[in-house]
Parts: structure tokens; sequence; C-alpha cells
């Protein structure tokens, strides 16, 4: 085993650079697939829209018994509603200033699927952000350099969103969009690859 | 006022790459400063070293009304003892077998010092990190990795140091150096440099 072609379905560039800052080697292969789901349910709603994203590009690898597609969903939770990538400047302002002052929750569904598409793994990782106090300005002015529109909750946990985050508990890349720790331990559960593939088991 | 020039008193490409991800202008000349203080009094310790190196700096900078200097110490504190850069990699497997599946503290110590060397901001930042239980084998496959060496604790908080990382409590940029959220308030209060200047205080 551990010869696994693993393959990332995600267009996040995010995503990729986390999962390549472990030093893994993997494929990425974005699947166009948009989120879906029921809305009342956020976990249930992150996690088929991970499933639907890893589903679609496993379809097209039936046949390659060697590969294992990782998908994954973030979704931004506040009094209960989720929210995505806002749809305009409009929405992005709307959804800060619900943010201010407050603490959210935000979900990350992560699966492994095996071609033509078996889910052999699934989990959903919550870190909680809480925002320092936002004047209208910031709002305004965070809004007009780009960086929200994007990104789920419409902010970024890096860039100039850091000076609007006062404090993380939980996995701070699960807020960046893929849990990294959470995610190797499954890649090397699932033996599709391994973190220091030189290094023998043997203790000193 | 508004026209502060701002300089970095440091040779940490993390707080670059931090302050730098704002969108703040800034200038990078590290001091060549050496850390020092009393061991038993960590936050004291950081400060004492944050301002040593600040105040390097702003000496170098005497009849410059206009020039600010920010400088920064992180430490990681386990049971009361100050753990900083390893001094080899001996020592990064003594540090993180001790910090394995544990809770430490980091703690950023930065100040701001006007020429020729009054500090007029200090602070000291602390996060909680919670490290996996590592396995020898994987101590000794992050420290080969060469990325412990030059890292309070033998770890980073982002790169490969994010597998061992299991959950986050506080300032993340503070785990990576540089408290960004609290460093861009003091900034703002001390009139250095202003987040979105272009944009106007009135509301909507």
């Amino acid at each position: 085993m551990w010869s696994t072609r693993l393959i990332l379905a995600s267009a996040s560039p995010r995503r990729v650079e986390l999962l390549r800052g472990v030093g893994l080697a993997f494929e990425v292969m974005p699947s166009g697939v948009d989120e879906t789901g029921p809305r009342d349910d956020p976990p249930g709603f992150a996690l088929s829209a991970a499933k639907l994203k890893g589903s679609a590009i496993a379809a097209r690898f039936t046949g390659h018994h060697d590969a294992a597609i990782l998908s994954a969903d973030t979704i931004v939770v506040l009094d209960g509603e989720i929210y995505e990538k806002p749809s305009d400047a409009a929405d992005a302002e709307r959804m800060l200033s619900r943010l201010s002052g407050r603490t959210h929750e935000v979900l990350t569904a992560f699966c492994f699927v095996k071609p033509p598409g078996t889910v052999v793994h699934e989990d959903v990782v919550r870190t909680e952000v809480t925002f320092k106090k936002l004047t209208p300005r910031e709002i305004r002015g965070y809004v007009k350099t780009g960086e929200p529109m994007d990104k789920a909750g419409a902010y970024a946990a890096q860039g100039i969103g850091m000076c609007l985050i006062e404090s993380v508990n939980g996995s701070y890349s699960n807020v960046v969009g893929l849990p990294v720790c959470e995610v190797v331990a499954a890649i090397e559960k699932l033996q599709i690859a391994r973190l220091f593939p030189g290094e023998r088991e043997t203790t000193p």
C-alpha cells in the first residue's frame, strides 16, 4: 500500500497551499460543483456539499483503484444561519456587520471518496472564531479590498482578515479551509500517504 | 500626523509576512540583539527582549522624530519553563517530547519605541496551543525537516508544524510571531498608520 494517488477536489488556493505546506504529494482537480443540501442542518449541509464535490471527481476515475479523492466544504454559522460566499459587496457588508463583536462557528466538512463513488472517511471539524467590534468604516474598507468576495462568511482568516479576528478556539487551518491535523491523520489511517515517509518506526 | 515611518526591528520572515499581509507600509531592520532577562518571569523575559531589540534600532534613528520602531519577542512556556529556539537537533527533540500531548502557552511581547529610545507602547499577548500526542518517529521526522531549528519551542504554527497542533485558543498570528489584531490596533492608536486609509469616517 502507501502508493495511492491523492486528488484534491478543490479550486481553493488556500486548501492547495495548506496541503502543500505539509509536504504531501497530490493532484488538484476542481469539481465545479456548487453547494446544496438542507440549510437547517449546518454540519449536514457542509458534509453533503463535500460528498457531492468528491463524488463528482471520483466518477471520472472509475477503474482507477489507486486513486483517493479529498474534498471539503467550509461554512460559517451564526445563530443557526449558514453564511457561504457573499453574492456581492452589499451581502459581504451585511455578513460582516452580523459577525462584528461576536463569536461564530466555522465548520469544514471533508471526506475521502474512492472511485467510482465510495465515501471511505468523513468528518466535520468545528472552530470558534471571535470577531472584534468592527466600525462601519472598517467593514466598508475591508469589503473594498476584495478579499471577502470568495470566502465563506465574507472574510479570510489570513491576510487583512487577521485584523478582524480577536481569537480562535480550535483548529486554525480549519478556518482557512482545511483542518490539516485531522486530514493528515485520515490520510495516514487510510494508508494513502504518510508524513516523514523515510523515517523508520523503531524508537531510539 | 499619520505620516510616521514604521520600522520593523525583526529578522523573522514570518513577522514580515504577517505585517505585509495586512497591507501596511514599513521598513525592515533586524537588530541582531539576542534575548536576555530573568527566566523566572516569562512575560518579563519576552518584554525585556522586545524592548532591547527596539531600543537598539531606535538609537540608530536619533533625530528622526518621524520614525517608530516595532519590535517583538516570542517564547513558548510550559510548566513555567521558557522554550526559545533550540540549540541543536537533540534540543529540538527534547522540546517536542515535552510539548507532545499537552497544552502550552505562546507569549509574544511587542513594543513601539520612538527615537532615541522612548517606549510608547508595550503589550504581551498569550495564546494556548495544544499538541497532539507525537510518536518518537514523528518527532525525529519533523526535526529532520529542519523547520524547528529557528523557531521558539522548536515548531512552526504554519507549514508542517500544523500537523502537530490539535487546537489553538487565542490569537493565531501571535503563535506565528506577531499578534496582528493587537499590533494594528496599537499602530492606529499611536497614529503611525491606518488600515483602509482612503476610507472616510462618515457612516452611510
